[in-house]
């Protein structure tokens, strides 16, 4: 749904690389995550401070080959290395569905899926997923279980004016982040996590290592090309240098989009849709509403039938 | 090393992405490696039949974010999933220094590392890896323990003409290739499978689908792109528009290393360096002397004492 304003936004989305560049495996030798690329960390931080949507201060990015690689990451770094069982690995329903394989697909020992976080009920430390907004249903979400010995994890792809309206800077532990939700670059493969404590920071490094040697060095580049075109176009916008808006341009495409969708729904009786509350949007600096990426309709006679419409993907 | 060759090389190794390209999840649709560039597929092809290091008809191939992650890809495709214990992992010592952990550091139940190949006594399945020439002693290998229930997984990451002399086109079930010891461009993060048996190349896609989503469309472009050159400046050497072969020019690059190396250890009481047998490489159409990408030098007095010295990164 992006692409159309990344053609208009013509040469200055451009990435030139010649092929003598970035050829080394390391991108910053000096950083503890030694395959950041500078100038994508860089830009991260101008992004979260303009948007104001999370605190970069006292956080080391970790980058990773999209989020879920960082997903991954993260359950190694916050498993303990000597328990005697996995840690329960937990999120509320209904949650991302990739959740549970990519969890259990290795069949590791130093995490396992644990289901609903609603029902959750067993002793020791656990890991908890918080979505928010949430992927599939767009709603805001907070820690369900709130125990001694919960980790969390917050996974804000959605995080972005396009999608929510952003009430504060977000100041979370462990947070996620992706291209592919914020500017529509899914192909690059490219997400960050800002991590606060910098030896859970060094085990995600440490993980990435070990399962990619670091994160493709073009794709950083390709992804701090197109932040800086975002941050540009939303601090002057309109002008020919900058372009419009990306923010105010997604936030219209997404309202069209579920104008026309509620539309459509009203007009039958099989689907229903939810309604979401709406919030002051700091950086829209508006009332605004929710108008989540990703919809799941509940059709409400067959309770078992789901469709998924993929709102950005259309 | 090989950065003077490119930046001689100039323009015609350089891509350009613009913004509103390769923005999907998706490559190719019709192939089961949806995220695989048909561009980079095709050269992939093209440089195997040009070199005739390996056979490419009858094979799936899969692309990774770099051979490490086709590594783990293949450990996840070709251990049993109902198993009562982890499959073995094993390789004939020395081994590339990263093969333990990585096999291990989740602690899967569907695999483990067993050690060295040689010693290996245990009944049942198991996986060797054959990597060939070594890393880290450049030696041309073979599978060591050829027992029923055996699966190989060759890494032919320096089955390269600069590096060793290419006897035959190989034929194996499963192979590993990279853009980083192949050509020089680490920080891509490309490495590319050749795969026999259909089923084991689908595990290997599902590993990578639950792990990143696939692989940087960017640097398939871009490795695409590399390959390209390559095989252009092999086909026509010496014209303005191709450019000097990049395996002759390499060969010639590793020869130089290589004398200077062993005129230094020569000189020196403290460090011995193998001797390597010659051979006939059917591309450069010569006897060709190995010279290893990565060398381990053996301390004849304190057997403990190891210096890796790494001749591609100098």
């Amino acid at each position: 749904m992006y692409e159309s304003y990344w053609q208009q936004m013509g040469e200055k989305t451009t990435v030139v690389i010649p092929g003598w560049q970035s050829m080394s495996y390391f991108s910053d030798v000096k950083n503890p995550c030694w395959f950041l690329e500078p100038e994508f960390a860089k830009q991260v931080v101008r992004l979260h401070n303009l948007v104001g949507n999370a605190v970069t201060e006292g956080r080391q990015i970790v980058v990773g080959t999209g989020s879920s690689q960082l997903f991954l990451a993260a359950l190694y770094a916050l498993a303990p290395k000597d328990a005697s069982e996995p840690i329960s690995v937990i999120s509320a329903a209904p949650f991302y569905s990739s959740y549970p394989s990519m969890t259990d697909y290795l069949k590791s020992g130093l995490y396992k899926w644990a289901g609903d976080a609603r029902s959750f009920d067993k002793e020791g430390p656990y890991i908890e997923l918080v979505t928010s907004p949430n992927n599939p249903d767009g709603f805001v979400r907070h820690s369900m279980v709130n125990r001694t010995g919960g980790i969390l994890v917050h996974d804000l792809a959605y995080y972005w004016p396009q999608y929510t309206p952003i009430s504060s800077a977000t100041d979370h532990d462990l947070t996620l982040f992706t291209v592919s939700k914020s500017t529509g670059h899914a192909g690059t493969r490219i997400g960050w996590a800002l991590v606060k404590d910098p030896e859970v920071a060094k085990k995600m490094i440490k993980f990435i290592e070990l399962s990619t040697i670091g994160v493709s060095r073009d794709s950083q580049l390709r992804a701090a090309r197109i932040l800086e075109v975002i941050i540009n176009s939303s601090q002057n916008p309109g002008r020919p240098e900058s372009g419009e808006s990306f923010f105010k341009i997604s936030h219209h495409l997404m309202a069209e989009r579920w104008q026309l969708l509620r539309e459509a729904v009203n007009r039958g009786r099989f689907f229903s849709l939810p309604e979401f509350q709406q919030g002051f949007c700091q950086f829209l600096n508006q009332v605004s509403q929710p108008q989540p990426g990703k919809q799941k309709f509940t059709e409400p006679l067959i309770k078992s039938c789901h469709l998924y419409n993929y709102l950005c993907n259309a």
